[in-house]
């Protein structure tokens, strides 16, 4: 692919280019039945953007407002200009639904290719996609944007692990996308076959789709001897290639030629204080067939502070701490799954699958973490075990300020996922 | 998309282009360890092609071939230069494995687009997808070429009938891509829900992938209301887009710019004689990375005589009669299985669903068919169904030259599959 100078442009570029883009979105959004309501009810127009600062006279969009546009209300060209469509399964409610055009998918993809080359892949890389095609917008988006780039892209898909790790191995792939739970997975899978995962010669893997912690990276990249890049996107936002991480894994550069980023709090509604974690609410700038404005991800990040050594001046975000869905509260207090994952993963003994039970006792909620301990510490010395308990209830306590009961299970127990791992079941009410 | 000249191109510069493009081939596949290795064993060189009879003098390449080149036996340029693979399933051994580069990614997509607009799509339509992405060429092939031609593609994959409905009536899908035993369980389905196929507004069907029979088509454009249009490819040859029904529905057009196309006996190996039916044997003539040449696909059908009301003069080929594979013998005669669908699928009283078993009973062969009656004519009157089963053995002993024993079953009470039908279920020596 030619050379995308987007890369690294210079913050007072960027800063043109986004009003200059801010005014076309909202000129175009302005075209749908959504937008035009919106703005009307806001008493807000295109031609008064006259300053980046002027987003804020703009109104949040929410899922709510994309479920309830369903199908087409915010698209802003009839349909016979549009060349795709992606639906979110909906499991939920009414499914949102992201249309786009030709000139939408070229967007895309060269989105997604500059996270690919940013991270060091070439066209001399093999590129095995893991994740589901179809729908789904982490396998065509990957796709596209790996052909794009002119690696040879292997459209694998999901799941029969016996066939990705032979075709990784037949036609030595060097990158992979793959999801973390999956990636996890994969690892035992490979522990139980007897193969060193190193082996493989995998050199990159993209990492996203699910939130996970620093210490589960750490662990797939000694595991596998890759380096871990974690991506971030939403299909709202396309999919992939929001944002991504450069070879310095300080935090995601996000694309700010594409994207306009806002961090808030998702109470008062406020620009967070710089650095502080907030929901991250994010406008394109180059969709042409359904521009979203200030639309609420719900994803919780912030904007990390200073430059970033790569030299490119796109702002970065802080890898994604949970969903405001995410949050479970017991007694009272605020956790995130996540959490319980750092604490979990920082451990050598405990291996890769656990899960998170909320049941209800009386009119108390408890929360119960199942982990399973790896093959070697898995010991007939209840004593040793005991004590292992004892220390992760202790280092969880001090983490989210609840004390869980934990069981220790042995390796391989726990329900096993090919797709996104469950990780915490919600029994309350339902004993 | 830009209009594509070739598609009405006249027979002399066919020809011309195809000879050009043979050379072009030639020199091509001999940088390849296959065909350097078979040219020299057939004494044959690229500079030996002087006419397209010349096509005779090059060997031919097998199944067998291409497990033997596993994995890259047949790449003419380094990986680098790929941007696609994908493999067959290779249940039955080694799989197969085809390299795209980007020009060869850029005429395919190109060739299925072809294909699409001449049975009547154009960018106001929405097509859905309904067979799987990943690694089956079906998946890719038909979304690449919708999107090309500007259709809005509907990437749903294969399964989950509840989802399929709900996106073809909530996005107004006027073209769906659909394999035979598929439609024919959406039909069923959509019965046992009360709805009426009709009222979906289905305009177009592109139907591949499984042979099925003439009477099938017919039902399936009766119960649906849209016209079916038989689709060939295979994934040595891309996937969808060698061959192609017009709106005649007389017989696929195969793109002999593209695609060189011989008929032979697969006893003999010589030509057959026009309009006899044999094993179609196909060379690319646009692929770069990994050309093919006179390769032996195993599907049997023969070249259809005199020019298409349509005007284009690209050779048509009959419908897929069957594959040297799945040739049945019982007690000495060849079967095809399309033959007896054939005659299930004219009877009204039939369903959409059979199933043919081979048993042994001592040393002499038995064929069992088992068909699903309709709701309406599966009564309790003994005698009408006694007759009626009497009347299909005979019909189909006509057909077959075997009687086979006949059952008569209940409505949905066979085995049903959401992805390609397993109709034929061979027990000899199983028992």
């Amino acid at each position: 692919m030619r050379y995308d100078p987007a890369e690294f442009l210079a913050r007072d570029d960027i800063s043109r280019l986004q009003l200059s883009r801010l005014r076309t979105t909202c000129e175009r959004a302005a075209r749908s039945r959504l937008y035009a309501r919106k703005f009307r009810e806001h008493g807000v127009a295109p031609e008064d953007i006259k300053s980046l600062d002027d987003l804020r006279r703009l109104p949040f969009t929410t899922k709510q407002d994309l479920r309830e546009s369903y199908p087409d209300g915010l698209n802003t060209v009839p349909a016979d200009q549009m060349v795709r469509l992606h639906v979110s399964s909906g499991t939920t409610g009414t499914p949102t639904v992201v249309y786009h055009t030709a000139s939408d998918v070229r967007w895309w993809s060269s989105l997604v290719a500059r996270c690919m080359r940013m991270v060091g892949m070439t066209p001399a890389d093999v590129f095995q996609n893991t994740t589901s095609y179809g729908l789904f917008t982490g396998g065509l988006g990957m796709h596209y944007g790996a052909e794009l780039l002119g690696c040879m892209a292997i459209p694998m898909g999901a799941g029969n692990t016996q066939r990705q790790v032979k075709l990784i191995q037949d036609f030595k792939v060097t990158a992979l996308h793959i999801i973390p739970s999956y990636a996890l997975y994969l690892a035992d899978y490979l522990a139980r076959q007897g193969l060193d995962p190193r082996s493989l010669g995998l050199r990159i893997a993209l990492v996203g789709a699910e939130p996970y912690s620093e210490e589960t990276r750490r662990r797939l990249e000694d595991i596998f001897g890759f380096k871990a890049f974690n991506s971030y996107g939403l299909s709202e936002m396309n999919g992939p290639g929001v944002a991504f991480e450069c070879r310095e894994q300080n935090g995601m550069h996000l694309w700010e030629d594409a994207y306009l980023c806002e961090v808030i709090d998702p109470v008062t509604l406020e620009p967070a204080r710089p650095g502080q974690v907030g929901e991250l609410v994010l406008t394109t700038l180059c969709r042409e067939g359904m521009p979203i404005v200030r639309y609420r991800t719900r994803d919780l990040t912030r904007v990390l502070p200073g430059p970033c050594p790569c030299g490119r001046e796109h702002l970065r975000i802080d890898r994604i701490t949970g969903r405001s869905d995410d949050l479970i509260i017991i007694k009272g207090v605020n956790i995130y799954p996540i959490q319980i994952e750092q604490v979990l993963m920082s451990l050598p003994e405990v291996g890769q699958n656990y899960l998170i039970e909320l049941t209800r006792e009386g009119h108390i909620d408890q929360i119960r973490v199942k982990a399973e301990v790896r093959e070697e510490f898995f010991v007939e010395d209840m004593r040793a075990l005991a004590a292992l308990r004892e220390r992760i209830a202790h280092r969880l306590r001090d983490e989210i300020l609840v004390t869980p009961k934990v069981d220790l299970v042995e390796p391989n127990s726990l329900p096993k996922s090919e797709g996104k791992a469950v990780r915490v079941v919600d029994l309350r009410g339902k004993e």
